[in-house]
């Protein structure tokens, strides 16, 4: 007889929380559809093949490996088990748990480009694995929540990108966020008129904790790794700059002026807020900042990130658009733009700030009580009937006493509790008890049923 | 450059399969919500100790083992990797892909038995790994979508999940089906009757085959176990009784009359065709089956399984009652029961019947053509009109040939392509082409909204 425990980074959902969890994945996937994206799925399991070698070094010791069935050493010798560890990983483990959902997609892109009609888009909610040290809000095991539309370099899809933000959050009643722009072209132009071209990836290391550590931090950073004080001091005006999204436009326009980068990536992003203007959509929050520079060994045009800024709280959202994504398995030229909303992170904002319906769409409506066996009967019947209307409902199983019963309703938040005992069954008026005021009517059945289907 | 795939018995899922998988997903769901049953998820890991020892000497050889992270050869000597792949793996392993869904649901209920209010309806759809050898219908990941009622032992459960039955294939619209129902105490009660109490194993490993091998062979294998001939002559006319539930059950009931066991099961079953009969639910399609024996070490009470009558296909949805389920991890005296339907068999079944809905309630409804420039803007501000109305829709991203635009929409199969050019846009005037009938009408923008909202 052992006592049970999962493993660490892992979680169990309960019911309340599964419920907050559906709602928000319901309402991510409604966005998602509504904006004409598919949904795929892919293996969680996949080959070491296809994991391995596209997240570093260190992405690589985070898969989880599965170690072959059967007789895993039949492989190995002696000397194998002597090469340790790393030596001995790809003879006894061919398969691994897939580390995020981008892998698995440009592998789907590659292995069905005959099937599909390009442009591509997919949404794609599954869990991924990580063999990170788990920690406050890092997970083992968590699901991803992508959208992607590859083949096609329009900037209409990250317009229309944005406008999912918008419409996700919006859904959710959640206004108190930003949505921060950059372009890599521009980061590729700074490091050009910096003097240090081809330097971006030092730049934008340093430059991206502007947030985090302030800029002379920053500046002390990048003196640390070569560059030199005529570059800080032509960098300081462009990262002082405070001023709406034209302003800003100019300035990064005038002051890079001459830089192909620069005039690619400034036409880009005014090409992006034309059409989101256009739209009507002058509310949406974006604002363009020149210090955003997540995921750049990745994205090639736009980069985006989505912060809360009434809580405390990093990125809730994010993606960019990215020109190699299916190189790595052998297709070429497929650009393509995605978007990764943070389940777990707007979970715990919309906790934190109450935003989770009280009433969920998805748990019982009311409970019947169960008097005795006779009048049961009787109830299931009167059961049936509220599930032919679509009313989620249910009989306490058992005729045990009413205090056990209504407890029941109360801990799984159950509205209202409808008592068809033998008197009320004869009368055709049922009792029913709002759980929450502790209110009881006397009322029919079909008013009852007008009732719970409002 | 590699040439990807994915590990056999896997499979990617494409929009097409999503949407219809997506569809019978929601079909259940939605009746498992009407039931009273709420969601919970556990993790797809589970420590080795939860899961091995809880399948039997086979389960475990096809449970896949998960590497330890980092230098997972550190508490192995070279003594133990001559011990073989056996000896090795619980040094090198801790963790693994669970096999199904009930032993993490009962190490779920003992882990949480303190915050779970009793009875506890759960449900759990989520995928499921076995290292069987893959083949046709059969793969190494797939999803189990199991709902069960634990902590009581009244029977209005299992006629519930009967009604539950009926009602997710009435909602899917296949109506050719008996769900066969036994009792494993009227199983133990004829092993008593035919003189080798204790011997319903034997019994049941035979009989659970008349129906693929008939009744002589079955008889023959009862022979070779060591049933005499005497005990045989007893068990035929039980075997060859066909006639309606109630008549079986009068005759169970006399045959085994003064068998404590019988008496129990004969009360149990009638009790359930009493509680559906008194709801109106005489046409379920209830069939009592003696020779029903599945999972035999496993259920208490009752069993039952869901066969197709018109489709070729074995058994599509199945369970029964358990009483000891928690037992393995100290938690004793709770007895539960439940369902799990077979997602890829139902798959099967509605895709050769053609009952998966032609149009489908997650794609793309409308796609509005791309122009220019110019006109595509406008084409946003419409389109963000009819996502705020609901109607999922997209704009062909780029201003290609009208034929690129019109054939990806055709393999999308949206069902309406909206014009609003130059002159459309003008004239506040729309072109809505039916891909179908091919047919174009020139319609008002609220006229277009009407007709897609419906």
């Amino acid at each position: 007889m052992q006592k049970p425990s999962i493993p660490k980074g892992t979680r169990d959902f309960s019911p309340a929380i599964m419920l907050k969890r559906n709602y928000l994945f319901e309402k991510i996937r409604h966005v998602y559809k509504k904006y004409g994206f598919l949904p795929i799925e892919t293996p969680c399991i996949e080959s070491l093949d296809v994991l391995m070698g596209k997240y570093g070094d260190e992405g690589d010791q985070l898969i989880f490996k599965i170690l072959n069935s059967g007789d895993f050493l039949s492989k190995g010798s002696k000397e194998d088990f002597e090469g340790g560890s790393k030596h001995l990983m790809p003879l006894i483990a061919e398969k691994g748990l897939r580390y995020d959902l981008t892998v698995p997609f440009a592998r789907y892109v590659v292995m069905n480009r005959n099937d599909i009609s390009f442009p591509f888009k997919r949404y794609q909610i599954q869990p991924v694995w990580r063999a990170d040290r788990p920690q406050r809000g890092r997970y083992r095991e968590f699901y991803q929540c992508d959208a992607d539309v590859i083949g096609t370099e329009s900037l209409i899809c990250e317009a229309e990108i944005m406008m999912m933000i918008n419409d996700v959050f919006a859904s959710l009643g959640f206004e108190d966020y930003v949505i921060k722009l950059n372009n890599r072209k521009l980061l590729t132009a700074l490091a050009d008129y910096l003097g240090k071209p081809g330097a971006e990836a030092e730049l934008c290391v340093a430059i991206d904790k502007l947030d985090k550590i302030g800029k002379d931090r920053v500046f002390k950073e990048l003196v640390d790794k070569g560059f030199k004080d005529e570059m800080i001091n032509k960098l300081g005006p462009l990262m002082d700059a405070k001023a709406d999204n034209r302003t800003l436009l100019k300035l990064y326009s005038d002051t890079l002026k001459g830089i192909d980068a620069a005039s690619e990536g400034v036409g880009e992003l005014t090409e992006v807020l034309d059409l989101l203007a256009s739209i009507g959509e002058g509310d949406l929050k974006v604002e363009l900042d020149l210090s955003l520079a997540r995921g750049l060994s990745y994205y090639t045009g736009a980069i985006f990130e989505v912060k809360p800024t009434s809580v405390k709280m990093g990125t809730i959202a994010a993606g960019g658009r990215y020109d190699n994504l299916t190189e790595v398995f052998g297709m070429k030229d497929n650009s393509g733009v995605g978007v990764s909303f943070g389940i777990d992170r707007i979970y715990d904002v919309l906790d934190e700030l109450d935003l989770f319906p009280v009433q969920n769409q998805d748990s019982t409506q009311v409970m019947l009580v169960n008097f005795d066996k006779e009048t049961s009967m009787q109830s299931l019947q009167l059961l049936q009937k509220l599930r032919g209307q679509g009313v989620r409902s249910e009989i306490f199983p058992e005729p045990v006493k009413l205090k056990k019963q209504f407890g029941y309703a109360d801990k799984k938040n159950i509205p209202y509790v409808m008592m068809s005992g033998s008197e009320e069954l004869a009368k055709q008026k049922y009792t029913l008890k709002n759980m929450q005021t502790g209110e009881q009517v006397l009322m029919s059945f079909e008013e009852i049923i007008d009732l719970l289907k409002k």
